[in-house]
């Protein structure tokens, strides 16, 4: 009868949090990607559209690491009528070498948001310039702020816009912001100007037509667009990728199909078989990144199962340390 | 903060058998995936070769039921050599509404164990002659017993025999059968001999290569194969699907990919596009079944999500009433 540990979103905000450490662990993540032997299958999705719902699982075996996570994401966006939040889920995790459920992660969806606003780190660190300052974020969200908080851990950011359609919630957030990391962070709904003063820009929205345009952004910019993960979803200008000097993303097989490329692809800006780095290949030094000041560089990120099974990883092994959560044999 | 059901293989064993209900419940799965808008996205499969393991996750939305179940089937094949079982797994329970997680099911693959079993007693149910008497089993693992119960619940079976390449491995299932079943039941290595005589044969092996050769087969008998859920796996000859009267299948999405239908359009038997009546439009009558004594019928079984969210849903509906498991909060 195996022990089982269950670990609830309580225990697990209290051993995983938005560092350097996290930003680490998604990065080792992406750089198993492009140098081990990952497993890593498409991801399913479960559409229900009868309630304005999505669910994806995803998961990645990686080669060295004890554990593999089955992450589980339903996103159903009437929720917030009911007084629910969006976006839950919860990770399954297995022993590589056994296939045993080892720990239920019942995470709400926070391991995902800390996994997801550390990728967006992990790509400023190796393609914004070292000399970067101002960064604006698109969107008004959790991940807004997450995005941002990030930036402030790989980059001596100074101060901040968060762009919004609606003024009140990117004021909202941008307070948020402000009072969290200790930096002006200004509000705005005119995207061209937020994008004109951004040394590096993060897109964190389920847009569904660009909010970034391709001529609004100045030379040596950095780009991460992080909120398409879905076909229908695009929030830049499909030319900003025919226009950028360089275009990396987390894993080429999603984002031909969910990534900003699957639109710069559908206009006929990139072909269907062109070939593009990936983020792990720019780390371990097997692609280039950002090769001059005045390059524009693009990150396209879907998010992928190698974070799920590095963040579930490590979550369980501190709670593990830490002792926390309850065993059930079963 | 969401409460959740963590309910035990003990818990589950306790309110779901394979029985009638188990049948029933298995068949409507079948009738909604034939008549409704059910929702079944490809099966995710993750293949970790470094410890011979395999991870399937199947999911269904089934407009009517309250929840939708994803499950998780990992297989280790060298576990034995560990002492632990091959097979584990769990399922996720969440509400079809609002995709809030509402029970996590650590039923180890019983779960799962049962609706297979359910699922070929439903095909026998629609497809063997009613006055079948006795049935072959080609295999002697846990699913030959339960899937010859399940024949006990569906038609009146005066005795059985077990196939297995080792003798003695049959006669060890063949007399647990037995003595559970009060019939008797007879154990051979000799495929030809047991196929012979059987007016209703199931296939519950892992073979790679067929175990029931089409020349075996006499007029009358229906075959259920459920063994073959991975493209390597294949039980029967394929020329048994071109000279049967009637293929009937669980998903033909999955059995043109995964099922005997695979291996029988590999050799040219089937052509890629041909279409097959699946199991749950010969029960809702959109499909011909059986229609006479002596024609040859098969049915493919390769396991599909909605079995799944149909089982978790009655286990979790039983689970309530019996106030079973611990509720987290999380």
């Amino acid at each position: 009868m195996p022990n089982i540990r269950i670990l609830t979103e309580t225990d697990l905000r209290k051993v995983i949090d938005l560092d350097h450490d996290a930003i680490d662990c998604v990065q080792n993540a992406f750089v198993a990607l492009a140098t081990k032997d990952v497993r890593m299958p498409p991801i399913l999705r479960l559409d229900i559209d009868d309630y304005n719902g999505e669910v994806d699982v995803k998961t990645a075996y990686v080669p060295g690491l004890d554990g593999f996570a089955i992450k589980i994401s339903p996103g159903f966006f009437d929720n917030p009528k009911l007084g629910l939040p969006s976006v839950n889920g919860l990770m399954n995790l297995f022993s590589s070498k056994t296939g045993m459920l080892e720990a239920v992660l019942l995470d709400n969806g926070y391991l995902t948001d800390i996994r997801t606003a550390a990728a967006g780190g992990v790509a400023a660190n190796h393609l914004a310039r070292k000399d970067a300052k101002h960064a604006t974020i698109f969107g008004a969200g959790v991940q807004a702020r997450l995005q941002l908080k990030a930036l402030t851990l790989v980059r001596n950011i100074t101060s901040a816009t968060i762009w919004a359609r609606d003024l009140a919630k990117a004021e909202t957030c941008a307070k948020k912001a402000s009072l969290e990391l200790g930096i002006p962070v200004s509000a705005t709904s005119d995207g061209k100007d937020a994008a004109a003063n951004a040394d590096i820009i993060v897109t964190t929205t389920p847009a569904r037509e660009p909010v970034l345009m391709a001529d609004w952004v100045k030379p040596g910019t950095h780009v991460t667009a992080m909120g398409s993960d879905a076909e229908h979803k695009n929030e830049i200008d499909p030319a900003l990728i025919g226009q950028a000097d360089l275009y990396v993303c987390d894993s080429q097989a999603q984002t031909r199909i969910l990534g900003e490329l699957h639109h710069a692809i559908d206009a006929g800006i990139v072909t269907a078989d062109a070939t593009f780095p990936e983020l792990g290949q720019v780390i371990a030094g097997n692609a280039s990144g950002r090769t001059s000041d005045d390059q524009i560089t693009i990150c396209d990120l879907t998010g992928t199962g190698v974070q799920d099974t590095a963040i579930a990883t490590l979550a369980r092994s501190r709670c593990d340390k830490a002792a926390a959560g309850v065993e059930i044999t079963s």
